[in-house]
Parts: C-alpha cells; structure tokens; sequence
C-alpha cells in the first residue's frame, strides 16, 4: 500500500475512537476505555508494520524498527546501534472536545514516514522507533506531559501517584486499574540512552504558517510561559441599595486587570489572558465579596514575561486602590524557556529546502525532552489556527506534505553518511 | 416587661436559629428546619402576647390583636372593623449567608410595638396584626417575595408549585413535607380585604440615613430594577498559540461591559453591576468560547433604567465588534417602579417629627403589595450599609427608636380620631 493510502487509512481508523457525539470532539483522558482503545490502535499499527512494541514504565507506547530477526516484512540487513535511535511520534490523548489532529497527526504521520522510506527502500543504519508519549493534555490529572516529565524525572514519581482526577481517583488507581504498575513509574534512564535525536510533528496551534503562506515550519523554541492566580477581595453587598461610591466591587478591579493584561501583551509582542474565573457568591443582585481570575501569560523571552506580569499586577494594585479592593497575586506556575537543539532544526530546516522557523507558545514533550537530547518539532499549517476545540483542522494535502518531510528528515537522521 | 427589654429577650431568642456555624451568617430557607423553627419562634411571641396567630393559604403567619373574649391579657374593649386592619411585620427568611437584621428586625419590632402600645394604654379601635410573610428573600426557590406574590396572585399558583430548589425538590414537595397544603395556594382575597395598611419596618441595605445622620427614614418607592442576561460568544482557542490579532476572545467584551455599565450608571443616577459570570470552558489556557454575564440594573425611573440599559447594550455591541465576539441581551425580569401611598408617607414623615424619605432600590412585600393597598416603609439606619451579609448591623439605640416609631406610627392609624 503506498504511504499516503495508508495514512488516510490509519487516520480514519483512529477518527471514532473517543469521540463525543454531541460535541464532535475527542474525550481521550489517560488511561480511561478511550485511552485504551488509542493504545490498543497503536498496537495494531504497529504489529501491521512488523514493529515491535514496548510499553515503558511510564506508559509511553514504543514502535521499533531495529529488531533483527524479527518475524516482520522490513527487518535491518545492517547491525544497529541500540543506543543511537531516531524517534519520532506524539500523543494520541486530548483536551476535553479536542480536535483529531493535536497530538494524532504526529502519530499517524510517524508511521506514515516508516512506510514511505520502505517504500523508497530506505534502510536506516541507527534504529527508528514510533513513540506515542502518555498524558500529554493533562486533562485527567492537571499535569501535562505527565509521561515525558515521568521519564526524564522531571515529574517526581509520588507526586504524580497522588494526582487525582474530577472523581478523586488517583494516577496510581487509575493506572493499576488499566493493568500498569505505579510502582514502578519514575525516571527511566535506559530508555532516555538509547535515542539520540526525537522529532516531533504537530499541528500548528495558531496561523503562524498560513500567515507566512507555508505548509510546513520547524519549530525554534517553546516560549516561557505561566499562570499566575489573582485574587481581588472586596465587600459583599446588596446591589439594589448599596450606593456606587460605597461599593468595594472587586469585579470591577477585575474587569480592569483584564483589558490591561490584553493591553501590556500587545505592547510587548506576549500573549497574555484571563480564560478562568471564579466568583463569590456569584449572584445577580450581590456585589460580589471576591473574584479570582487566572492569568496565562507567555513571552519569547523570559525578561519580556517578568516584565508583562509585573506591569499587569502594578496596573491591578492601581485599580484596586481606587476600587477599595486588595489584589493578591500568586504564581501557580512558571515554565522557563525550552530551546530545540540549534543544529538538528537547521539542518531539518535546509532539507526541507528553508523551511520557515517559528517559537511556539505552547507546551510539548519534545520541549520536556529537549533538557535531556536534541529534539525537534515540524509543524504542519493550521488555516484558522484553531486549536484544543472540535474545529481543529488541517489540509490533507499539508499532512502528506508532513509525511513526506518526515520521511525525508528521518532518513537523513537515521543513516548518516 | 418593658417593651425594649422584651425586644431584646426576642432578639435574642432569634439569634441562634439558622445560623451557620462556620460563616455565622443565616441560612433560614423556605420550609426548611431552620424555617419552621423560626415559624415556632413566630408562634411562640404571639402567644407570650395573647395574640391569635393563623397561617394563611400561602404560608404567611398572622399574629391578631383583636380577638374579643380571647383568653388574653389584652382583649379589646370596643367592637373592631375586622376588615380595616393595620399590619404590622417583614419576614424571617434569610439569603445564603445572610445578616440577623433584614427581615427578622420588623418582625421582633412589630411584636415590640404593640408591646410598647400596651404599656402606653393604647386601645386600637381597629385591628393591628403582626405579620410573618413566608419566602421573601426566594433564596430557595429563585423568586422573591413568594409568600405576598402568592397572596397577591401576581405569581401564579402552578408556576409556584412547580418551582424547583437546588435538589430538585420543588415547592408543592416542600410545603406538603412541611404540613402545608401547596393545593390551596394562590390569591386570598379574604385575607387581603382585612387589610387597610401595611407598615414594614426594615434595616436600611445602604447608606442613605448614615449619611444623613438620621436614626430612621420612611420610603417613597422601590426603583424599577431588573436582571439583563448578556451572552458574549466568541471562540475557544488555545492561548499558548493563537495570535492576538487571531483571536475572539469573550472575556475582552465582558471585562468592559462591565466597567461601562459602571460608568453609565455613575453619568446617570442609576445603580449597575454584573455580580455573576459563567465562562465556558472556564480552563487558563483557553480563550472561552463563551462569557454570559447577568447584569443588574436599577434607576430612579423607568426612563433612566431604560436609557442606562440601552447605553450599556450599545457599548457592548461597539466592543464585541472590534473583539469579533458577538452579543446578545435578555431581560430576564424588570420589575416597575413601585411607589408607596404618598399620603400615608406624608403622615408617617410628620408623626415622626419630619424623618427623611428616601427611594430604595431592594424589592421588599411592602412593594408587592403596594399594589392592592396603602403601604410604608420605615428603615432603621445601618451604618455600614452592609446587606445580605453576616456583618449587617445596626446600633441598638437605632432598633430601639425603630421600635418607638413603629408604636406610635400604629397608634396614630389603629385609633383614628
């Protein structure tokens, strides 16, 4: 079958697994039957293409086409080193009503790459391996990438067996009822030796590439980004008797810090909004006694986020002052800047004929995995640049682009002259 | 007993009911235990006073100074108008969390009253009834003022049957649970045609006396007000990637609808606020698809509530524009102006030595039934101006004057010259 025929195929096989059928979207959270049933798809493909799978003790599914003798189509005629590895691969899990392509694309597309270098008769000298990296969303247990920050231990092991979804199971249940073992979770050294270089292919979360008019970008950076918790306290109140100017309204202060945070990001080249809130009590005729609203803020430098976070907390006290309402300000988290290894991107960048370069404000395993190797990430344009929403889409011309430019990137990467 | 010592032994015999532990506010919900307890505490002061209480069809507790030949203390010497009665009373419900003083304040007055009438020898010449209306704060089932609504007939008897608390239980269920008889709900027209006057005293929910160094005020109406439903749809998004210019973010359009409807209400006289929000998805790394905030609006007329309403709904429309977020209004209740008898006002004003009048913006039972006959307000000054909260208060010598001028108020209408 030529690869761009199975890639259709193994994307539409993949398309029912998990979906909502009210909403359209993807309810993959890890380690429930929808995860599962993602895992088990991951085997069939792989077993289709006579790779080997492993799981690892972190849950991350491993595809290997290295395994000399093995009972497959497409064996190595030449020794491997077993420590030299290409990676590439994904996620398959997803934000609740995600999209199919966040995380699926650069899985599909792995295996896609495989059967277009066969089909070219491309025969790597280091091995190539398929990986599909457990609980990247984070949507079951509030951390991302929970399987790359477990196996570079980045993630310490009990912290994570103490996560606890919605219904108060914990990762440790959760993973003992799928049939893992929590006990062994924790930074996984041997296999962090054997790959020399991962590569990431997603789908553009934003309109970087449409805007640029390019179907494919190499990614330069992830940039450091954090929430940060704001919590403006004022004076419950009845709203059909309490006169303005005796008003201790922290909505308002609130509202304010909003437009500023949007203001301030704008002024710096960031990215900065308020996507959560909470009130109290929350009641039409009651001004309430307190709002707090979350801030996410992102910038390409970490000097620029220092300084768009501390202008917007000023801007919050400065209002808060005249509204009679104190602002308390809390980093809840602050993820640095993560680089992706400088020559692998230019020399994927110069084989894909320059392709354009672009930061990410996103978080990925291949930013996890960039503190331990060189890693690198392809992204595949986004024409509405919709992202984590049912409405997430890309062009099927632009994915076998992808397939293509992997491909070729994998095999310069996997037999070195 | 004197009449401000036994209105201190009511007072705090009513304290401990309801009240929450943790928060030390009220939670005296209709038909709940808390509820009948402070029914029992109702009963209870009636007989201590040889006063013949019923409960009406709708649940509102009536304690009669009338009855001849009763087993009282203090029959009536002189044949009475049983249908040209003053009434005298508020409610004992509470809002979530409420303060000691909104509602229970004119009930433990009212008895104080015909206390203090008592020890002054006054023989009404027409009947006085001390009343208890069921469900004024609607914390419970959603609508205010159900008891007078009811006894009214401006709600009607299936849509009160049908309404529905936070457990589903609706309000036939809960009257039934509690004894009463939800069949028999709906328009008294013999209760109503007893009734000449209705005086409720009540603590002040802002800081109109305080602010004019006066102990006591008497109403001259409750504001038309209502409660506008803003939906501000934009689009989810991811904010770790999606360009500023890119997105159509909700929040945005929110944030400064709700400092103009500040700012429209300040220009205008008017009162204006959002107390509560629903965002959707609610996450801090995603641009809400959707805010919906409820506004509430109050003015001292129709004409400048309409004008402010609008103002605000045209600001919003402006912003949602440039933001691409699209907006949509819906009056979700708007109540008219209701005005208290003017010459009933007037005599109350002068019997008090010229006590201020001033407009409310609260809804209350004497608005309700300021439809179907003569009503007043008087307020007791509360210095803070806190409402619906557990630090509402006001000073005892401020309760105590209350109790003076209820007494001498119901003098002056129940012995007419």
């Amino acid at each position: 079958m030529l690869a761009s025929k199975a890639f259709l195929q193994m994307w539409e096989s993949l398309l029912p697994i998990g979906r909502d059928g009210s909403s359209g979207g993807y309810r993959r959270y890890a380690w429930t039957p929808a995860d599962l049933a993602c895992r088990e798809w991951f085997r069939h493909a792989a077993d289709a293409r006579g790779l080997a799978v492993e799981q690892d003790r972190n849950g991350n599914l491993w595809a290997w086409w290295d395994v000399a003798g093995r009972n497959g189509a497409h064996e190595l005629d030449t020794p491997v080193d077993r420590h030299a590895a290409v990676v590439t691969g994904s996620h398959l899990d997803s934000v609740p009503d995600g999209g199919a392509y966040d995380g699926p694309l650069g899985v599909v597309s792995a295996f896609a790459a495989v059967d277009l270098m066969r089909e070219r008769g491309v025969t790597p000298t280091r091995p190539v391996a398929v990986v599909a990296f457990s609980d990247e969303e984070g949507a079951r247990f509030g951390v991302a990438c929970l399987g790359s920050r477990l196996l570079t231990g980045s993630l310490a092991p009990d912290r994570a067996r103490a996560l606890r979804d919605a219904d108060g199971v914990t990762l440790a249940e959760a993973m003992q009822r799928a049939g893992g073992d929590p006990g062994a979770i924790g930074r996984d050294a041997e296999a962090l030796s054997r790959i020399d270089t991962f590569v990431e292919l997603h789908v553009e979360q934003g309109r970087g590439l449409a805007h640029l008019d390019a179907p494919l970008g190499v990614a330069t950076s992830i940039w450091p980004h954090g929430r940060w918790r704001f919590d403006f306290t004022g004076e419950a109140n009845h709203t059909g008797t309490t006169r303005l100017e005796d008003r201790r309204d922290p909505m308002l202060t609130f509202a304010d810090t909003v437009l500023s945070a949007r203001k301030q990001a704008r002024g710096a080249g960031a990215l900065a909004s308020f996507g959560k809130v909470r009130v109290e009590p929350n009641g039409t005729n009651a001004i309430p006694s307190a709002v707090t609203g979350w801030l996410d803020a992102r910038a390409p430098e970490a000097a620029v986020l220092d300084d768009v976070v501390a202008a917007i907390t000023q801007a919050a006290d400065g209002r808060g002052e005249r509204d009679g309402v104190t602002v308390a300000v809390a980093a809840e988290s602050v993820s640095p800047v993560a680089y992706f290894d400088k020559d692998l991107r230019d020399r994927i960048a110069a084989r894909l004929g320059g392709a354009p370069l672009l930061p990410t404000g996103a978080g990925h395993d291949a930013g996890v995995l960039a503190a331990e190797l060189a890693t690198a990430m392809l992204f595949v344009r986004n024409p509405t640049g919709v992202s984590h929403s049912p409405a997430e889409f890309a062009e099927a011309a632009d994915c076998l682009a992808g397939v293509e430019a992997l491909a070729s990137v994998l095999a310069d990467l996997a037999c070195p002259a």
